[in-house]
Order: C-alpha cells, then sequence, then structure tokens
C-alpha cells in the first residue's frame, strides 16, 4: 500500500512536522527543545509551524536551526480549554491543523504536539482517518520497567475511554508494533490488563477479547501471556499492556502520581537533619542515576496508533529537554518506517480477523475509516 | 438500631475475631504479629481461630498471649486457589467461616483474615450479610498521600468489578465515613475518580454518580470535590477516592507495583560503585524514614465497607509487623464503634437517597440486603 510516509521518505531528507504552539511553557520551550534535537541530527528537515511574526526570532536564536527549519505560519492557537469539537469545526487556521496537514498531504513522515489531547486526537482522526481495520485509534506510551528494555508499552491511555474486544485485539497489535520498532523487540509479550490473573475472571469484554487475541497472536507477531494485573504494567511478565483507555488513563496518572510523591518524600528525608543532609550530597551521584531512569522526560511522547500517519503527543508541561525527548522519538519512528510496517500489519491480520471475529456491531465495523 | 457490635461492646472487654489461616507465610507469622498487638493492649481479648492442636504451641511461645487468647477449634482452610462459590457452600469447618460467625453472632466486634479475599469477601455478605441500603459492599484501603493525615482512603478496591451511579453515592457515603473514624477528619473531602475533572468527561455512570453525590454531600457528612485523576489518589485534592472495584483494583495495584520498582531501583542506584555504597550507609537513616512513610505494612488491611459489621482483610504475605498492624486498624475501629456509625448513616441517608434517586433496576434496589 502507498501511504503519506512513503512518498515523504522517497523524496529525500527525513522531514518532521513540529507544532510551536499549545505547550504550557510556550513556543521558546518547543523551539529550544528542537535546536537540542537539531543539533544532534543536522540531516532532518523541521517543518515548523505557528505564528512566524513570533517564531521567526526564536528560531534565530539557535544557531543552525534556521538552516534546517520551515516556518508555517499558522497564526491560530489550539488552547488546552478548546472543546475538540470546536477545534475540528473552527480550527483550519491553527497551528495544530497545519502541523497534521503536513503529514496529511506527504510533505512530513510524523507530526509532534504538545497541545491539548483531546483535540489533537480528534483533528488527528479527522485530518489523517483511521486505517482501515482500525475502529479506534489509541495512545500508546513508554513505562519505565523492570524488563531489560527498561521500558514497556501500555496502551490506550485515553484516546477514549471505551474499548470493546475486537478494539483489544487492535491495540494488541498495533502495542506489539510500536515494540518491535521503539524497543527492537523481536517477538514482544502482550498482556491483556484485568484485576486477576485466572482466565474466568473480569469483565465480559476482557473474556471475549481474551480469545480473540488468543487466535491471532501468531499473525500479530507476538506472544500473548494472557490477563495480567496493574503491578505488570512497571514489571517484567509482559512488554505490552492492553487495557481500555479509561483504565490506562487513570493507571497512567496513579502511577506518575505515586513517582512523584515518593520523589517528594525522598526530599523530604534528606532534608530531614544536617546529617541527612550531609548524606544526601554524598548520594547525589545515585539519587541523579534513578532519577535518569525514571525520568518521564527521558521517554517523553504518547503515540497515536491507528492513523495514517504517526503522531507524537508530547507532555503539554515539557521543557526544552522533554520536547528533545518527543522530537527524538518522532525521529526513530520516522527512521524504522514504522507507520508504514504499522499499517502493513494491520492491514494483512484485518481480513483474518475480520473472518474470524463476530463484530456486536456489524455496521460500524465494515469500514474501519468511517468513525 | 441494634447490632452485633452494640452487643459485644456493652458486655465487657473488646474483643477481636482473628483467622490465624490463609496467610502466605502460614500461621505462625499471624500469631507472631498477634503477640506484637497484644503486648501493647493487655486489656483486649482475643478469638483465634484455626486448628487447635497447631496453634496451642505457637500461642503458648509467646509469653502472656494465651491469658487474652481464645483458641476456637476449626480444622478446615480456606487456601488461595478456592473459588469462592465452593468456600461459601462447603466452608463451614473453615478458620474463615468461624472467624465471621463470632462477629456474626456477637461475640466479636471486628473480623480480621489474611486469606482469600474473594471467598472472604463472599462469606462476609452471606453470614453477615449486607447494610440495608447497600447493594455491593466495598473494600476500602489507606494509601500513602501529600495530606496532613499521611493518607488517603480509596474505594473500591476490588470488592465488585462493577458499581453503578447508586453504588458510587454509598461507598461515597461509607468512604467519608471511614476517613472520619480511622484518620480522624471531620469533614472530608471526597472526589469521584474519572479521567479528567471536567464535568462533562468519562463514562455515563459517573456523570450520573456526579449528581448524585453532590445532591447528599450534605447529608453524608462530607465535602464533594467533583470529579478527581489518577494523580490525585497519592495527592492532596481529597481524602477519599472513590470508584469502581476493577478500576480502584489496577490503580491499587499499579501504586503497588512504582513504588517497588523505584524502591528496585534506588537500592540498584546505591550499589553502583564503592562511593554510593558509602553515601547509601550515611543515608541509610533518611531512606529508613522514607521507607517508614510508605511502608506498606504500616497501614495493612483493607476494610470490607457495608456489612452488618467490620472485617479487616490483611494482605496475604503479611508478615508479624503487618499483622500486628491489620489488628491494629480492626482494634482502632472497634474502639470508635466504626460499625455501628457506619450503619447509622447510611439508614439516615438510605431513605433520602430512596426518596431521590431514580434506580436503573428497581427489583434489585428494594431490598438491599438481597444480593
Amino acid at each position: 500500500m502507498t501511504s503519506a510516509q512513503d512518498k515523504s521518505q522517497a523524496d529525500g531528507p527525513l522531514v518532521l512536522s513540529i507544532d510551536a504552539m499549545g505547550g504550557d511553557r510556550g513556543p521558546a520551550a518547543i523551539v529550544a527543545g528542537l535546536a537540542l534535537f537539531a543539533r544532534k541530527h543536522r540531516d532532518v528537515r523541521i517543518l515548523l509551524h505557528g505564528p512566524e511574526a513570533d517564531l521567526r526570532p526564536m528560531v534565530d536564536r539557535h544557531r543552525g536551526l534556521a538552516a534546517q527549519c520551515d516556518i508555517r505560519n499558522a497564526t491560530g492557537v489550539v488552547s488546552m480549554q478548546d472543546k475538540p469539537s470546536h477545534v475540528m469545526r473552527n480550527g483550519q487556521d491553527t497551528s495544530m491543523w497545519s502541523t497534521l496537514d503536513s503529514v496529511r498531504n506527504g510533505e512530513a513522515t510524523v507530526a509532534v504536539s504538545c497541545g491539548n489531547t483531546g483535540a489533537l486526537m480528534l483533528l488527528s482522526m479527522v485530518r489523517l482517518r483511521k486505517l482501515p481495520g482500525v475502529n479506534r485509534p489509541a495512545i500508546a506510551v513508554l513505562w519505565p520497567s523492570r524488563n531489560p528494555q527498561g521500558f514497556n508499552v501500555m496502551l490506550d491511555v485515553g484516546a477514549d475511554i471505551r474499548a470493546d474486544a475486537e478494539d483489544l485485539l487492535k491495540y494488541a497489535m498495533m502495542g506489539a508494533s510500536y515494540a518491535r520498532n521503539a524497543l527492537a523487540l523481536t517477538r514482544p509479550r502482550v498482556g491483556l490488563l484485568n484485576v486477576g490473573t485466572e482466565e474466568h475472571k473480569g469483565r465480559a469484554e476482557l473474556k471475549a477479547a481474551h480469545e480473540m487475541i488468543t487466535a491471532h497472536a501468531e499473525a500479530g507477531g507476538f506472544e500473548f501471556v494472557g490477563f495480567c494485573e496493574g503491578g505488570d504494567i512497571p514489571g517484567s511478565r509482559c512488554d505490552v499492556i492492553v487495557t481500555d483507555g479509561f483504565t490506562g488513563n487513570i493507571a497512567l496518572k496513579t502511577g506518575e502520581g505515586t513517582a512523584s510523591l515518593i520523589g517528594a518524600l525522598l526530599r523530604e528525608a534528606f532534608a530531614y537533619s544536617p546529617l541527612s543532609r550531609l548524606a544526601s550530597l554524598l548520594a547525589l551521584t545515585s539519587l541523579k542515576r534513578l532519577q535518569a531512569r525514571i525520568d518521564p522526560r527521558r521517554k517523553n511522547g504518547g503515540v497515536f496508533l491507528g492513523l495514517n500517519g504517526t503522531v507524537v503527543k508530547s507532555h503539554g508541561a515539557a521543557d526544552a529537554t522533554g520536547v528533545a525527548a518527543a522530537v527524538e522519538l518522532a525521529y526513530d519512528l520516522a527512521l524504522t518506517g514504522f507507520g508504514d510496517r504499522l499499517a502493513a500489519r494491520i492491514a494483512s491480520a484485518a481480513s483474518s480477523v475480520e473472518a474470524a471475529a463476530e463484530p456486536q456491531d456489524p455496521q460500524s465495523r465494515k469500514d474501519g475509516t468511517n468513525s
């Protein structure tokens, strides 16, 4: 199949499309992150979307950046408060819209934005369209884990609050594909998140998904370990954790909140007495090593899976280091041809799934490109 | 209203009913934990349930314990593998059954067990019955948090994988009651777990629950802060987090898994080099202070809420320290008359709720004591 990715990759250097607006720290932080990335990858072309009058001086401040970077003027900005449906109807002039359209029209391989997640997902669905065979796209994140690769993939962390058995099967395939490309695992182990590992446990759609994923693991190129529990998300039992976007979003934020509480308590513990302050000075290297290992900025970026084109959603509060990590992730995915590989995997699997599955709602299943 | 608690409290010393069996470390660890507790509370009577021939020498090993402790011979043991329905039909001779029946017949105020959670919950529902007005009992835990009291209450963490709007309202009331008694908060702030804090977000039952909880916060003696997110579970925005047992169980295990991963990485970081090992020696006090703060053994025990009688579920893997903490929690709840207070609160609220609410399934709602 021919996709936007093929076109851009065939035409010359790798091109990334970056939304300069929508981050909590403003465009200067995003441009600074971009400059950090660009310094390491002088052969990559960047399309930067936002108000040119504001962006031009920011880009010029970073040596060499202007030479690899085209600014695409877009004066509208999607704010965190904007309702996704409003952006979809009235956002044609926004930097987010323009960023996605560069991928849509084949100019760039991957889009990156720090903006409003709901608006970015809806716009991505409308402008890039869903892959044939995918009913609900998902957001995947990399989660620090006990596995040798240091991270597990979890999806969906909030693209949609619902997921039926067939969606969960697609998440398993997309997550496995992402793990192969982002974590270099040849045969990822996939687990389906539940409240126990016994097969009789959990909600009806989970039991149905368990059967479907078992049947398609071979075709999907992954190993299915069955049900897993919350403790396995940072664990070593599987590499990919599949769940609906409601549960995944709450698990993600619970994990972040717990890590952040422990960090705060650790600082408190070390500030307690003169002796503990001295100890903390000596322990600084060790603590920094720990921090680097679980620093969410190191692997910043949720990836939207299931679209014609790859979109990386950076954390809204990301600083320059975080933005650079998100752009680096986008670069890695563009380099491995991830978008095409995923599309091919879903396409080849979709036929077998559609033959075998019994869709609960045949109308909405017939053409995955319509929502 | 008259309840089992009233009877036992009126008759003399406080009596706790303890299941000696079902813990991962065997009855010796449970008896050792009991001895730790008993040493601090010489006036409390203990009913210890299990095979007398095994338990007698264990009890005799701890000075003074035999004098406060009656052994109730029960030769059957509920294992972690036993299906709850099997235990319900065939478990009359088990220590778990005997432990609950001491609360049922008014001999003891609170029951404690380390055993199989599913079996303990089902047996508790069958032997103690649900409180009038409660359709689904819940399991509540204390979660380390940024609040001054050091812990938040979260429920349900796994009694039932479903919860409708009315169940969530009852969880809010029961959780607030638990926070008043276990955390000494006069007017707990209750949050309803969702994927965003905006009122239009989330599943239909959450929007309905939002309305119902808003309407009954005054009667329930709590402040309703509206929707909260996963990050608020260890946070300071609310004291009580209400969710269904599927989401709550996954959040709980994700939080535990994250904390445990960070602990492992911290040990790794400090074992890295001779200098870091030296630093860790100096930092030992600080690290122990941190560990004490988040040690799950310190607040070990999920509490079953919504039954005629209080049941504390200790972690299956609890050691003597963990068991002692669970028994201490049971003691605190018995001392404050928590069971009666909760029952009275639910009874007074139930009438107003039933008048105002529109049950989705009137048949199953008419009598909350039937499942």
